[in-house]
């Protein structure tokens, strides 16, 4: 039977392949985005049939517990949906203490990691932001999804291919026609790429309705994810809530190059807040209206994308899940980085450099290495600007969820900021040897330009002259119809500052704008040559940015376990007379944090409440903070045991016991939570060593090859 | 001469006791706030001629450089206005690398300081806020400024108080008629305390006009400043930004009682964003449409004030401005906290340990000793609710700011919360002793009760015992009226969960209300008595509240000097041939910022840009990550010396210097910014130096004792 299953998956592959082999062929052929979305929809259906098979022959994966994991998250206050007492709005969370202290650690070791590692230039830029900085970026244009209404009560929303996918996959459970299975299927996986008219048409087609009431939908329209507000009052100044970091770095580039002594490459980052107004959130904490980010913007010559510390990282085994993979059927697989950058399937050591960086990161902050694999964009998923990009995913029980994109944007933010403002956003490179140039010279005739532009005169030159850096085929042409037309006419705006300098020079024929006939006997634009030492150029930008909401979950998710898990369902402890079994999931779960991200790095526990032990809790806590080391006491009655499964169940790595010994001779006793290890030692001893564990200058083998080991009471 | 001034000013001074008197007897006899408004302006105005009178006779003070100051924030990119390449908008700023790192330093010693040294819930909530919350606290209805408008044009808004200030003293500058010069000081001294009707009064009395086009303007009308925004698609659910991070707390008092094991008292915290929407924002950073908030609410018993570790800060002596000076026309003078609490001037020991706390916070970050005071609110600026009040407030070129609020809110914030939500925000007291209470007892006829009111009845039931708890008072009445009426009508609002369990039971004849007649054979509301060992009660809470944005700036100007600090006007070097002397009053300026608070802690300085030189350069910045001290490195071609003032002028405290002798043996020069004084030791004693350095756990004057002093070519 086993060779049986084996032809048929190689035959599923083969059928893989052939598709991955039309897609391939299409991209080089120059096929459309659409087109190529359709081709990538029916290779991922083959994969999907692939994968099922193979699951069929594959050991069973244990099932997340994620009932007990939600409940734990509650109880211990590590989230909760905002406003909750006054029913809440969805999509939007607060940190209790736990996920609270959690994220501040994992931001402050982000900063080590990436910020003062890499000597990046932090900055904190304003959420609210205008209008004219979201149309550049593209937002305001393209930063949407679709929505549709229930005919009858338009106050009822949804996204319509939430809807879509919803009623296709009713369908296929109820399997009333199985012929119509790999239509449903098909349309299912394209769903991503449908057109607004594809989508409605479909909806159509399939009679799709509101969910609750069952009446018909509108057609869907686009509805920007952006949260729209007025920046003064009467409305004056449009503006939205950012829906990402990044646009704060691009519009202050030029102040980081000259705060970088105009060199380059250099990066920037940033760790602030962003908001996206989804249409009907779903998955908890996975798709929420406000999130933090923290997005690194480097940037980089275009042809210099090596990497002086590639190096480092070249060793590191990581999983890649290429676009070869993903277009011949293959599984992620482990891939050295140096050799993913020598065949190419990363397309540069900096791209490459940062995928280690993150590699390296997210290990020591708990994510599991089996369930981190970075994912290649396929051909149809990319900007068409990007040159490429990898999504760093996290395995958590909804599947594979991106964490981190990866992108390698070209030119394309800077480029769009300086047409759109004026301002050239470029860097110089300084050459090795100097190359002879042509450039059309701007030479106006100055006194009787002056004479007839009077303070406009500045301006009209600024700009023939930004076209000369920026765009100097249209200087070409100008220069042509200055010697064929004797003249040439502009429409510009010009905007001045308080001293009359002009500030901004750019066409335009709107509100503002004034017109310009240049005659020929005052200027010329004249083709010339010269020797260039120094070249302008529009630097890349390659772009880390990690959704820190989403790193926090799959944390949270890799770290939990019940006592329950890896034991076949029929083994687990039988439910108490008179109680569901379900309610006792929740017991003696570990959260096995690493310290370094732990929301507290010790517990504090007096063996009992005699007030001789409560005292010197405090002078033990007194220790503590002297040493700057976060630890929460715990000195209700519960049994030690009680107390110690408590702190477990957040995370807390390391306990401390004051007990009637430590009366005697401030000795304590310290644990681990894993390995449930104990050693005995003073209490400043105690308080200095959580601190080297939570800072990795030491590890538990050290600690109990240096103190005694204990086996007393306090065994949990 | 002297001795005449002497006599004036003790003239002076006793107009000041004599108004102060009359406020205090006013206070007393319970005048209105509006009426204690105006006796404290004109105490304010009396309070005022005696200041300058008593300027005249002290030597001038030393004039901060602001232009100086400026131009070193601006080139040193610690701060720009958002999104200038657009052109920006007022209010809203980003902090470059300098500043982020300041801010992440500061807020990261906020953390240890309050958070973690007190066992603090730090919180982190949602900016986006739903309206019922912000109609609860009372944002919506009175967070509010007075706008006035170009009658000729809408789009020219402005500050109705802000544009009669600035009148009244163009009115007072040009003194044309000098006997109106009194009635224009008291309306500007009365401003801030006049209702709409009064400004609008005396804006037509002295023809304020709009400032540019001198067109006349609309009346005040009340404008909120919170930004407005709408929550999912077609503005369903109305929300805006929060004014401020302190409710998120509120909202989620039960969820953190809880996990504190329900016992008081607790504080809890958040660091966050907060916005403000401006009309006319002015003073740079000082009034900004989005800000960084850091706030405590510390819960507590309305009867238990006294704090445990109140002895830690009974000796400290702070400048305090008490209600008692500001009334008898006294200075604020330095009192030791313990007598402060003594004497009755702070009302609790919780305020007094929070505002010793803060002062030994403030000055450990730089803010200078001298120019921070505590300011006791007066009688006429307190929320009804509150039952003290203080401002930290530090004095910069703007005068005394508000930088932190410090005040006691007593039950208000919760009990507005609770009565709107419907949800209890108790906290319980185990009693001593138990009594003996009142109370109302609701025993209904279980079954006839159900048969009749069915699915309702649980919920009838649960708002007439919410009642017994909430509002004995209206219980009691209810228990009356249907002693006379043999019924009771009630109109209730009900909740229910997935489940069919009720969650919310309200009085309330909006939409979704229910109408219920229960007769007396259903239920009886009896006067009763029990023993009582427990006692719910609304806690009190007092809120330190920081504005970031404002200790960053009033700690920039406390440590920024020039060199011609100090000196008098004439003695300041001569300008150089055809340059402004002004251009140069940026040269050689130094932050003198503490270790811990600096942006980076050292700078790495190879001497020349020798090969050699440059790689040990990164050798030495690895050391320094190693030991994770931030650091910058600056290989320029510029002098040595110059480097230095460059990195002493964004507050770099140490600096370390590669020279030959290091690519012999290894040893670096390490070198202190404000002595100058230079040591030499090895580069990995450098690294951990620094960092014992920034920490505080050694002081330059150790490192001078265990290092030998070196005084070679480095000298700046």
């Amino acid at each position: 039977m086993a060779s049986t299953a084996e032809a048929e998956i190689e035959a599923l592959r083969k059928l893989v392949v052939q598709q991955g082999d039309l897609v391939r062929d299409m991209k080089s052929k120059g096929a459309t985005k659409q087109e190529l979305a359709k081709a990538v929809a029916e290779l991922k259906l083959r994969k999907a049939a692939l994968d099922e098979k193979e699951a069929l022959l594959s050991p069973p994966e244990p099932v997340f517990n994620r009932t007990a994991f939600d409940k734990v998250m509650k109880r211990r206050f590590f989230w909760t949906p905002s406003f909750q007492i006054y029913n809440g709005v969805a999509g939007l969370y607060d940190y209790g203490p736990t996920g609270c202290a959690i994220k501040a650690n994992l931001l402050s070791l982000w900063r080590s990691h990436f910020v003062f590692e890499e000597q990046m230039l932090e900055v904190d830029c304003s959420m609210l932001t205008i209008e004219p900085v979201l149309k550049a970026s593209g937002h305001v244009a393209r930063f949407t999804d679709l929505l549709v209404s229930d005919v009858q009560d338009s106050t009822q929303c949804f996204r319509a291919d939430h809807l879509l996918e919803a009623h296709l996959e009713k369908l296929i459970a109820a399997n009333q026609d199985p012929s119509l299975l790999p239509e449903y299927q098909k349309v299912l996986t394209e769903l991503d790429n449908f057109s607004k008219e594809e989508i409605g048409g479909y909806m159509r087609k399939y009679g799709v309705r509101a969910p609750e009431t069952g009446h018909e939908l509108t057609d869907p329209v686009e509805f920007n994810l952006m949260f729209p507000t007025s920046i003064g009052p009467n409305s004056l100044i449009k503006g939205y809530l950012r829906p990402e970091t990044a646009q704060g770095i691009f519009v202050n580039f030029r102040k980081l190059l000259d705060f970088n002594n105009n060199k380059l490459p250099f990066a920037a980052a940033q760790i602030g807040s962003s908001f996206r107004n989804e249409i009907s959130p779903r998955a908890g904490l996975l798709r929420v209206r406000e999130f933090t980010m923290a997005e690194i913007e480097h940037f980089v010559h275009p042809e210099k994308k090596d990497h002086p510390k590639f190096a480092s990282v070249a060793d590191l085994g990581v999983l890649l899940y290429s676009r070869e993979d993903q277009l011949s059927g293959r599984n992620p697989s482990r891939v050295k980085l140096g050799d993913a950058i020598k065949n190419g399937t990363i397309d540069n050591q900096t791209l490459g450099y940062f995928i280690g960086r993150i590699y390296l990161f997210m290990t020591k902050i708990g994510i599991k290495d089996a369930k981190l694999r970075f994912r290649q964009h396929m051909p149809n998923e990319m900007a068409h600007y990007a040159s490429d990009c990898w999504d760093a995913e996290c395995k958590t029980s909804f599947g594979w969820v991106e964490c981190i994109g990866c992108a390698d944007r070209s030119a394309y933010d800077l480029s769009q900021h300086s047409e759109a403002s004026g301002t050239t956003l470029n860097a110089q490179l300084t050459l090795d040897t100097p190359v002879i140039e042509e450039y059309i010279d701007v030479l106006p005739d100055a006194s009787a330009f002056g004479k007839l532009f009077r303070k406009d005169a500045e301006g009209i030159l600024k700009y023939l002259r930004d076209l000369q850096v920026n765009n100097p085929c249209q200087l070409e042409e100008l220069s042509k119809k200055l010697e064929a037309d004797k003249k040439i006419n502009l429409s510009l705006i010009l905007e001045f500052n308080d001293k009359g300098k002009i500030e901004k020079a750019v066409s335009g024929d709107g509100p503002g704008s004034k017109q310009f006939e240049i005659p020929a006997n005052l200027l010329q634009l004249k083709p010339s040559k010269r020797e260039v030492f120094v070249k302008d150029y529009t630097p890349n930008v390659i772009e880390p940015s990690f959704g820190i909401g989403r790193i926090i979950y799959s944390l949270l998710e890799h770290n939990f376990s019940t006592p329950d898990d890896g034991k076949p369902q029929k083994e687990k402890a039988p439910a108490a007379k008179g109680k569901a079994p379900a309610d006792d999931d929740d017991k003696d779960c570990i959260l096995s944090l690493p310290a370094c991200i732990a929301p507290y790095k010790c517990v504090i526990l007096p063996l009992s409440n005699n007030p001789d032990l409560v005292k010197l809790a405090k002078t033990a806590a007194d220790a503590f903070n002297a040493m700057d080391v976060s630890y929460k006491v715990d000195d209700s009655s519960a049994s030690i045991g009680r107390r110690y499964a408590r702190t477990d169940e957040i995370g807390v790595p390391f306990g401390v016991t004051i007990d009637f010994d430590t009366v005697k001779n401030s000795s304590v006793t310290l644990r681990e939570r894993d390995s449930k290890g104990q050693v005995r030692l003073s209490m400043t001893e105690a308080a200095e060593t959580v601190k080297r564990l939570a800072n990795n200058t030491l590890t538990w083998a050290d600690v109990l090859a240096k103190f005694p080991k204990f086996e007393g009471q306090q065994q949990a």
